[in-house]
C-alpha cells in the first residue's frame, strides 16, 4: 500500500480503516490533503477497497479546521488532483470515489472539518465525545468547502441558517436531531457499531453499491459549479481586513494549539 | 426609527426586536402587512441591523391566520412593494432583505402565520405554548404564501402532506420532530437564548452573514413563479361557493374572535 | 365496487380502506400488481374517494418484497397501465392519482414493500410491529422502485446512503427519526389514528386537496427519466451471475416462505 503522511491505515478484507494522525490537533493542513489526493487516486481505481472508515488518531480533535497559516498552499495541493485550488472540489471528488466512505467521530470536526465528514457517505459520532461547528460566519466568511450545500439539502433552510450563522458548537445528539450526522451512537459502543457496519457493507457486490452511489449522488451532491463559487467566496474573504484582523486576534488567543481556545471555540467566538 | 403600526421595536446594538402587538388576536391584515412593507425598506438598506427577532405580544397568539374579511386589501399593500397581490411573494422578499431574521414562537401561528415564520432564516418556539397549523385545505385552499414549498423542502413529502392536507394542529415538540421549527425550548428559556444568539449573530461581520444567506437562498428559496401559482391557487379558491361557505360557518362559529374556536381552531376544524 | 384479487376493502363514507391479503406472506407479485392497477383506474376518476388508508391483512408482513421469480410477469402488468415494464413507474402513477393515500404499517416492508409505502402520500407504523428495509444492495442491485429518490431526498444523502447500502432491517422508532415515515405511533392506537386522519380529511372539499397535491408532487416526486433509470439499473441486474446466485442461495434459506428467514431477514442477509 502507498504510504501516508498523517492517515494511519490497516485493512480488513476490503475494508480500510484510515486514522488521522497529524499532531498536535490534526488541523487539515497540506499533509492531510497529499494524503487524501493519494488515498482518492488508489480509490479511483475500484479494485482493492469497498469500504473506507476515518477515523481520528486524537481524542480531542478529529479535523478542528484548516491551518489558517497555509490556505494556499493546501489548496494548490488539492489543485494537483481537481485542476483547480478548492477544498470544495477536492471533497465531491471524494464523494464520488469508488469506495463507501464512512466517518466514525469522536472529537472536534469544525470548518472544513465538517465539510470533510459532511463529503464522506455516512457520519457516526461518539454521543459524548463528538463536538460539530462552523465557524467561518465569526471570520465575516462563508464555509468554502460545502457544507452551505450539504447542510442546507439535509437539515433544512432554517437549521442550516442557524449553524452557519452562529458559529457555534453542537453536541452529537443535537447534531442527529439535526441530521448533520446519521447517528449519536455511545462512546464505548461506537468503533464495534461502524466495524460492523463497514464489514458488512463490504460483503456485498461493488457494481450494485456504486450504482447505488452513482444514483444518490445524482440527487444529492452539488454542482461544481455551485461548490466553486463558494469556495471563491471563502478564498476572497481571506483578504478582507477585518478577515484577517479575526484570524490574528484568535491566533493570539490560542487558535491552532492543543489548549482551551480550540477545546471550547464556540464558546471562545461569542465572546470575540 | 421609521413609526409601525402594530410592530412594537426595540433596539439592542445591530439587533431589532419587533414584537407584534396588533389585537385582539394579531390577525395579519393590512396593518401588518404595512409594517412588513416598512420594515423591508429599512432592512433592504442593510446599514442599520445585522438581525431581527420577532414576537409576539400576544401570549396566546403569534399570528392565527389572515383576516379572512381584507384579503383583497392586505395583497394590494404588498404589491407596493413586490409588484403583485401576493403573501407569497412579499414574504419571499423578506427571506431576501440583507439581516438575518429570528421568529420566537409561543402561541398560534397558524395559516399564513406559519407562513410568515417560514419566510424566517430560523424559528425557535415554547415547547409549552406553541401551535403550528395550516388550515387551508378546511376551506378548500392551499397555502398560497409559501407554506407548501418551504414544508415539502423541509419536512419531506409525506410529513408535508400530513400537514397541509390534516389542518390540524401541532405542538412545539413534534413541530421540532418534523423539522417545521428549529427547537422547541422551555418557555422559560425561550427569550434568554433567543437573545444570546440573536447578539451572537450581530457581533459577525455583515458582509459574512450575507454572503452565507445569498448562498443558503440560492440553494432553498422556491422560485417566484413557483410562490406565485401558489399565491393564484389560494386567491381563486376564494371565489369558490363551497370556501365561500365555509368561511361564513367559521365566522359564525367565532373566528377572528378570541375564544375558544381560535384557541382550538385544529379541533374545531375536525368537527366541521 | 369493482372485485380485487388480493385487497380487502371496505369503504366508509368517501374513505377506501384496503388490507392486502396475499399469504403466505404478502409478497408483491401479478396479483397485486394487477389490483393496484385496476385500483389506480378507480381512483384516477376522482369521483368516488378522497382518501385510501393501506393495511396488511398479515401481522408479520405488510409487504415483505417482490416475488423474485415474477419479475418479469408484474413488470408486464405495470405496462397494461404505464406503458412499459416498471414498478417504479407505477408506484410514480399510484402518487399521482386523485385520492390522498395513507399507509397504516404493521409487519415487514421491505424492498419494493418500501417503495410502495414511499409512493404513498403519509406513512404511519406500529412502533412495535413495523420493519423496514431496503434490501437489493445485498444482491448488487439498486432499489428499482423509487426508493433512492425518495429516501435521497427525505431522508438527506448519509442516512440515504446507509438505508440502501447496509441492507439491514430499522424498527419504527429510527425510521421516524430518519424520516422514512411520518410518525412511529403505539400499535394499540395505530389504527385509530389512521381512521380518524382519513375521515377527517375527507371531510375537506376535493378540489384543494388535489391542488395541494399537485402542488407538493411538482417538487418532490422524482422525474419519469430518473425512475426509469433505476428502474433499468434493478432489471439489468436481474441477470448478473452474481445476482442469478444470490437470489439461488436466499431462495435456498427459505425467502418466500413463512419463518425465520424472511422474518430476520436484515440478519440473514448480514451472514449471507
Amino acid at each position: 500500500m502507498e504510504m501516508f503522511e498523517v492517515l494511519k491505515t490497516r485493512t480488513d478484507g476490503q475494508v480500510l480503516f484510515a486514522a488521522i494522525d497529524n499532531p498536535p490537533i490534526n488541523l487539515l493542513g497540506p499533509a492531510l490533503v497529499r494524503d487524501l489526493v493519494s488515498l482518492i487516486r488508489i480509490l479511483d481505481k475500484g479494485d482493492t477497497y469497498k469500504v473506507v472508515v476515518f477515523s481520528s488518531a486524537n481524542p480531542d480533535f478529529f479535523i478542528p479546521h484548516v491551518d489558517i497559516t497555509k490556505i494556499a498552499e493546501y489548496r494548490e495541493i488539492a489543485a494537483q488532483l481537481v485542476g483547480e485550488p478548492s477544498l470544495a472540489l477536492l471533497f465531491r471528488r471524494l464523494s464520488e470515489t469508488k469506495a463507501i466512505t464512512i466517518a466514525q467521530i469522536a472529537g472536534r470536526v469544525r470548518g472544513a472539518g465538517s465539510e470533510f465528514i459532511l463529503a464522506c457517505d455516512m457520519r457516526f459520532a461518539s454521543r459524548e465525545k463528538a463536538i460539530f461547528g462552523q465557524l467561518e460566519a465569526a471570520f465575516g466568511q462563508v464555509a468554502g468547502g460545502g457544507a452551505i450545500q450539504h447542510l442546507t439539502r439535509t437539515l433544512g433552510r432554517g437549521r442550516a441558517f442557524e449553524v452557519l450563522t452562529s458559529s457555534n458548537d453542537y453536541d452529537a445528539d443535537l447534531a442527529e436531531r439535526y441530521g448533520w450526522i446519521n447517528r449519536a451512537i455511545p462512546d464505548r459502543d461506537l468503533e464495534d457499531f461502524v466495524d460492523a457496519l463497514a464489514l458488512r457493507i463490504a460483503k456485498f457486490p461493488h457494481q450494485g453499491l456504486m450504482d447505488i452511489k452513482e444514483r444518490i449522488n445524482a440527487i444529492s451532491l452539488a454542482s461544481v459549479d455551485d461548490l466553486r463559487k463558494d469556495s471563491e467566496l471563502f478564498g476572497r474573504a481571506t483578504q478582507f481586513p477585518e478577515t484577517k484582523e479575526r484570524y490574528k486576534k484568535i491566533i493570539g488567543l490560542g487558535l491552532q494549539q492543543y489548549g482551551d481556545t480550540e477545546l471550547n471555540l464556540g464558546r471562545v467566538l461569542g465572546e470575540f
